[in-house]
């Protein structure tokens, strides 16, 4: 079960019939068939059970039968799955060792794994679609970076949940660049500010429910700068691991339907490279996470 | 003008009349006299145009004058006056140098004067009214401690804000406390989860209107913990003043009406002292601004 955001919001279906891709208008869908509650948004359908998300895979179902509400993949605009978080996107610093590593000796810092999970957030403003333009911000930054990402999106309110609880808690799952200024990051010492420049958090191209998502080790997340692949790693490689980060995120901190967790970055980002590799007008990145598919972006 | 929210979420002014504190609930007021657009929120009324808020007071005089939809302050329950932020809000770290100095050499940390604001973010669950409970979470923390700040709310949305335009962006200013436990703010590395507790952002008790709100040399933010002045200072003694701070956060970042931006807190917090002086459960904390008034809460 594949869910995404259309041009005006509208909540869609990401089908698979006979080898094409299909994507079905759920909000017009279920308008035709006058069904209740009516779906109008991805982030209005993260909170509901499973049931009733189980009956809305069915209405793309019926829909994509009937050949109503439906159009190829290729042929609809597809925008970030929530353009307007509820508040900040949630991130992970340093969450795979090898990444830990290569960042230590230019940002002056431990090449340690951390004996805490850092977080640190994103603002909202940062978030756009795929195929949308990431700005330079050539006049606030020269080094300009990605970091590819597996992000989850809550689906459950919860406080101090245990970890063996923590999935029950997760709606699906998405890709993320967390696009970062390195200069700024350094400069301003605190993280956000680096990470919240208009642009940069590309995000989709659809979020998959954590019932067909694939277990950790199968998830590979990469990176792609103009096809040449820079990042690639297997979730099970995470320092902390997904319960792990919702069980401490939660400790103390009400998690809402709707957050967004970007959960680390692997190695391989710009900064670690000698010479570093920055990004620059014109470069094609390429987020990949397994399950999610591509999210791609052009920098301006 | 001040402004402050009800129990039920309802918009109200505070207004004094011959000597006694009276609110009129504007919301209600509104209703009766069948005025649009009909103010509902605190958070509504952020982007409203100076000339929309003055008339907007008139009908709160009016009210006042009929003695229709008023009340005592004393008789009113007030909560925060923006409850649900719609992001986490933005927060200066370091911005007072005696304050830069007091933390240096327990956060291992430089004690000059930083260079660029140091800015990280609060989570918006963090929010609590006037008088509600400081949650002590002591299974999380044994070392809370408090920050009376400056906040201001953005009224008018902005890119790029020349400082001598940034005041133009403020709609008003309120107290906040920025509640800190400095054992996990030490070991998350990244401030976020040390600051974002349930319950670690008192807020209130009003709103000032940026037309009433006294020069920054005549702004005193203060905090008493039990009778005990432990934090006193000018706003003029900020390190990067509110010009400087909208300007830099809003260089290729949008700033947002109802944004709030706490502006960094005095020399006095409890860490600061030998021996320290963290809070413990039965304590009353109150942080003071001038022209907003005091915010009184108690750690349970």
């Amino acid at each position: 079960m594949k869910f995404l955001t259309l041009e005006q919001g509208q909540l869609g279906a990401l089908i698979e019939d006979e080898g094409q891709q299909q994507v079905v208008d759920l909000t017009a869908a279920a308008k035709l068939f006058e069904l209740e509650p009516l779906p109008m948004t991805l982030a209005e359908i993260v909170g509901w059970t499973d049931e009733q998300v189980a009956a809305l895979w069915g209405l793309a179902q019926v829909a994509l039968d009937k050949g109503v509400s439906c159009r190829a993949y290729s042929e609809v605009k597809v925008i970030a799955p929530i353009p307007q978080p509820r508040r900040n996107i949630l991130c992970l610093g340093k969450n795979y060792l090898d990444h830990a590593k290569e960042v230590a000796e230019k940002m002056q810092a431990s090449s340690d794994a951390p004996e805490h999970p850092i977080i640190f957030t994103k603002a909202t403003t940062s978030v756009i679609g795929p195929g949308d333009d990431i700005p330079a911000h050539a006049e606030l930054t020269r080094k300009l970076d990605y970091e590819a990402e597996l992000a989850l999106i809550i689906g459950k309110e919860g406080r101090d949940i245990p970890e063996e609880q923590a999935l029950d808690h997760v709606f699906g799952y998405t890709a993320i660049n967390d696009v970062s200024a390195r200069d700024l990051q350094k400069d301003h010492v605190q993280w956000f500010r680096a990470k919240s420049l208009d642009g940069f958090a590309p995000m989709g191209p659809v979020v998959v429910h954590r019932s067909v998502m694939p277990e950790p080790k199968d998830i590979q997340v990469s990176c792609h700068i103009n096809g040449e692949q820079r990042q690639c790693a297997n979730l099970d490689q995470l320092i902390f691991d997904l319960p792990t980060i919702i069980a401490t995120l939660s400790k103390g901190m009400t998690l809402l339907p709707g957050d967004i967790i970007a959960t680390g970055t692997p190695a391989g980002v710009g900064m670690g490279f000698r010479p570093s590799k920055y990004l620059k007008s014109g470069d094609e990145v390429v987020v990949s996470v397994s399950g999610v598919g591509s999210l791609t972006n052009r920098v301006v």
